[in-house]
């Protein structure tokens, strides 16, 4: 079952004390695995998204933390402490606004704290169980959602996703992508459709090349030709991930993907919704108290081609995430079970019963 | 009046015996206007889309076979008729899937064949006559339309449009964005949002150049943000063009129009379709019998950045256009006035009307 996927995204490489990377940078036109042994390597792959997607980067600096902990030689607790926590603050800060780096390396700290009286190598210990378990965590995480994806769709179904919410985002298997990596594993065969996901092209750049090289049958199109694709009745479902979901269901995705949900419901096609619950935001009302991030216009106009594709000092407006209203929505699917209307409700109560 | 454009498309220049366009195929980096006197340049500026746009390729084509009846020196009829005819052919060559090209030609040479007993000189006068006027009835239709559809908006509305359907695809003002321009002429003010249009970006780097160069305010998006726009609350009526009305109002035009249609109407946002009536095909009785043509996955996957952005090998679905139901039309706005709903009927009594 481990070699159905034909990358790691990310991974801890024990003999030779290095965090192992698939450099996303380059996709989809280089493979490459990166061994990274030096912090300012690891740092530097956070940085520039050589690894992404929020599950991934937790792993990746839960490792990365364990590896700079290992080559403390200190005994004494204190001064090892002190170590550990300048290594910590330091790949921290390759990317000051992901959510799960600091509750990454915050579990990673939580170990250290703990066991003031342990010695330093069997701390040394603790803190490689934990990096594995935050990484098994994430892969239990995502296979359950993909379990649970799967029993909403059946063999040969048509499924259209939008950006990339899959292994290439997460330790393995994704969260929209969940259930098709699973499905894999069981036999099953789908036929995805693939949203290009402008202006940054995850899908064409990680979600075409992921599905692709996993033997997947793969059709990229660009985002405008979603409706056509669903008219034609090529698909069945629609799933795509998540960066947050308020407690009334509306959900934060990016750029492009309310508008899939519109046509999804037009068409009468389900929309579902991959969520780890650490994604669900309770104390968040409702969408629209979500700050949309705006980012550069010069990635609409001038990332592409060989000389820029609009006229210069034209206003561009770049949203990066886009809100999905809980009505278009036609279920959440979690690592506790398959979220249907009303959501506010239920959601309350998913996080009474496993949250406390 | 006659200036507010700040370039002319396509034109006549009588003193150089020259066709005049504004070369296209280099906007928004480069704007050039070509000065054509020999029949190869003409068949190239076609061929390559310097000029584009079906309205305007007929206008050009117009001007291109009076410019070649002009130097034929032959005072025999049927010599000059044989002359004319080849060249003909030879421009209606350069795009043989442009119906105006067609039409446009046809036109010209009716005016030859009806003349039989006139001297060849005379029947250059009435091609003359007849490319200019082939030129002033598109301003007209156009002008018209633009005229319709400023009867449904107000001073300072947000506007969104898809593709180009400017002046840039006709002789002046366009259809789509005609009551945009004809508006300005009357100093009205708009906020127009324009959908980049993948793959080939007609939104990016032709509607947004006409519209910033016009002095118009002007917002880029790419087409996954129109959600997000309308959600904004920044749109009061989208205006989109066609390539061919279906008899019951279906509406065949550039890929992703029908999900803006969709989107639109989520939003309780007014459609437009601006369609002069020589779009309308009273003999395609519903949107589905229209062809979708499929284009080369290569605009996909190669036409930008440095290298390809898609894995090699992936399958790619690239339609040029697709199909929005009647139902998710607010108006069809043609030369003969605004129709609506129920469309079967409505354009019936049209043509009955204005077409004998």
């Amino acid at each position: 079952m481990e070699n159905i996927m034909s990358y790691k995204t990310v991974d801890l490489d024990d003999a030779n004390s290095a965090l192992l990377i698939l450099n996303q940078s380059k996709l989809p036109n280089e493979i490459e695995v990166l061994s990274l042994t030096e912090q300012e390597e690891i740092h530097k792959a956070i940085y520039l998204l050589q690894v992404r997607g929020a599950p991934a980067i937790g792993v990746a600096a839960a490792i990365g933390v364990y590896l700079a902990a290992k080559r403390i030689e200190d005994d004494s607790y204190s001064v090892f402490y002190e170590k550990f926590k300048a290594a910590k603050n330091y790949l921290a800060s390759a990317r000051p606004t992901a959510v799960n780096l600091f509750w990454a390396l915050d579990r990673m700290e939580t170990v250290v704290k703990n066991y003031p009286n342990l010695p330093v190598s069997k701390i040394r210990d603790l803190l490689h169980k934990e990096a594995i378990k935050i990484r098994e965590e994430d892969i239990w995480v995502c296979r359950t959602i993909g379990e649970y994806g799967l029993s909403l769709i059946k063999d040969g179904d048509g499924i259209l996703t939008h950006c990339n919410a899959g292994q290439l985002a997460t330790a393995k298997y994704g969260t929209a992508l969940a259930p098709i990596h699973v499905g894999r594993e069981k036999g099953y065969n789908f036929k995805l459709f693939v949203d290009e996901t402008r202006p940054l092209l995850q899908g064409a750049r990680l979600t075409a090349f992921e599905l692709y090289e996993n033997g997947v049958d793969t059709t990229l199109i660009c985002d405008n030709m979603a409706s056509q694709v669903m008219k034609n009745g090529w698909i069945d479902a629609v799933f795509v991930g998540c960066d947050r979901v308020a407690a009334n269901g509306d959900v934060c995705n990016k750029i492009g993907t309310s508008g899939v949900a519109i046509m999804a419901k037009h068409y009468n096609i389900p929309f579902y919704v991959c969520a780890p619950t650490s994604t669900i935001d309770m104390n968040t009302e409702i969408g629209t108290k979500i700050h949309i991030e705006e980012r550069p216009p010069e990635e609409i106009s001038e990332m592409w081609y060989k000389e820029p594709m609009s006229p210069k000092g034209v206003k561009i407006y770049n949203p990066a995430f886009d809100i999905t209203e809980n009505n278009l929505i036609t279920a959440i699917i979690t690592e506790y079970g398959i979220v249907q209307p009303p959501y506010e409700e239920i959601l309350k109560n998913l996080f009474k019963n496993h949250k406390t």
